[in-house]
């Protein structure tokens, strides 16, 4: 396998599953009765746990370029899927690959892309459990099913939501919609760490598994999603799913350094802010009692948490500010 | 929902998955403690059972037309997949469905393929769990992550197969080889009953999945694998994995009415008969002792299991015609 030149149409299925497949399943991960290379994996699921199952796909031309580094591809491929599992409360355990290339792709970017893929398996602690690839006539596309694992009735759905709760959420928000504006050459930005950061936010997004874990473990919130579609979108699914509405203050909602920045020269970049997608940050409510423990929880997942609204009876997700409600151009992202 | 020439970008994503796939999760099947519409699927495995995790893709251009029956792709889409689960024994319980559709998917594509999944979904007891769905800059590709449960360490692998065990293969080989020439317009087929035979067997394979749960529970076979990738690859990668070879009577493997009478007008379909894919038949290996038995089993399966051959010591896979060793041009079903 040392022509990196070569197609994988020139490979084969075969050994190209031997050759960058097989070596990702590391001996550590726990629970993998039969990995690679049967007709199925066979998993051991705890017998207090429950197992969580989620897919995702990435798609070059929606998703990612034709010339994305297929090593940051590959990491990403895993944290998206992982941020499911943090959104569940869940302990990442497992996966599932399944790509479909075209034949004329080189050796060399397969390599690169089970290169992420294992730097993001060993950074999380999840292994591949086996997978699939197949040709494509054009483009390439990565779906991943991502396996974890929570304990009996506490895994956090979107739907536990009561009125009255305090709305917060991880990290900052509004860095992915950026970075993709830069990536994409949509937005200039002059200072060369922020173009850096806002475009690393975009390339290798951080799931927060720790902190899902930890609340769950806690059973400190009522309800928790992950803003894959947007901010104001997902908070909306929450809200839907709870039967309930909520009321943001945008001023509150946390914002990096080189976002403010931008934020200041060009004030109409807010609705992005609030609307893109891929922030990859958790959403969850909680009873204003729980809010020291949570803080407490988050500081020690080394994430900060913003309180950020309250939960209201009335449906919809109202976003406030100065006390007035504002309208937002974009819905969040649209898959079609 | 009543427009079927709506495109999928008219419709929207959520829009879909409410009026699409929730209606998929029939309440009857169990284990899935939250379904559609949350971050990740929670499922319940009993403690006795191990579970069997699988996925496969079925692109546009590569696995079927443009013009493919998309009432019979979701069926197709979900028994490919039931057949590996067959393949180690396991009982199929849930899926995962990763679609990409390009945006302009009328809705009526949509509305039978689902019907298709629902058909499929019912008549093997399986019940969607979760799924994504998202743009694709141009042809469909579906993506399906089926789940199987199986009684620990009962599930059956590639890799048992004993020198002097029997080789026993279930319904018949090569149907679906000549089926997908018919629908490809490379082979003429004049009598009507069997063009519709053959193209059926390509279009909707028969997931040995009574068979596989019976062998299984009577602990009678080595080793078990589906044929997807056509008899000789697939019965070589059963005996890679076992260490062992095979010799295999060419004139016992079983076919059905259809492909005799081909095959009687043109000698020369035989490697395609024996190294085409996607028959989704079993393979099995098993002791002398144990053939009675599997006979009967498979008697009550409602499909016949028919003996082609021997494991041996020596590797490879040799196909004998007349006790001498034959040449097969093509080496089963290249995916790239």
């Amino acid at each position: 396998m040392s022509d990196p030149t070569r197609t994988l149409a020139e490979i084969g299925e075969f050994p190209m599953i031997q050759a960058f497949f097989a070596p990702l399943q590391v001996a550590s991960a726990a629970g993998v009765v039969t990995g690679i290379g049967d007709d199925a994996a066979v998993l051991a699921v705890p017998r207090t746990q429950h197992l969580l199952a989620t897919v995702d796909a990435m798609v070059e031309g929606v998703h990612f370029a034709s010339d994305a580094d297929p090593f940051l591809l590959g990491q990403k491929a895993l944290r998206v899927n992982l941020s499911d599992i943090a959104a569940m409360g869940g302990q990442p355990a497992w996966y599932l690959l399944s790509l479909a290339l075209p034949g004329a792709t080189p050796e060399a970017w397969l390599a690169e892309f089970v290169r992420g893929l294992g730097v993001a398996g060993e950074a999380f602690g999840v292994r591949i459990a086996g997978g699939n690839t197949t040709a494509a006539p054009a483009g390439r596309s990565i779906h991943v099913t991502m396996f974890g694992l929570v304990s009996q009735a506490r895994a956090l759905t979107r739907a536990g939501a009561l009125v009255g709760d305090r709305i917060l959420v991880s990290g900052t928000i509004g860095d992915a919609a950026l970075g993709l504006a830069v990536r994409q050459g949509r937005l200039v930005v002059e200072d060369e760490a922020d173009r850096v950061f806002l475009a690393s936010r975009f390339d290798l997004p951080e799931p927060r598994v720790g902190l899902g874990v930890a609340v769950s473990d806690a059973a400190a919130v009522h309800a928790l999603i992950d803003v894959s579609d947007g901010l104001v979108a997902d908070l909306g699914h929450l809200c839907q799913a709870s039967g309930v509405g909520a009321q943001v203050d945008v001023a509150k909602i946390p914002l990096s350094e080189a976002a403010r920045r931008l934020l200041a020269q060009d004030a109409g970049l807010l609705p992005l802010l609030l609307t893109g997608g891929e922030d990859y940050e958790l959403i969850c409510t909680a009873a204003e009692g729980a809010l020291e423990m949570l803080h407490t929880l988050a500081r020690q997942a080394g994430v900060a948490l913003t309180e950020i609204g309250v939960i209201t009876e009335a449906p919809g997700v109202v976003m406030l500010a100065d006390g007035q409600p504002v309208r937002l151009e974009q819905g969040g992202w649209r898959h079609f």
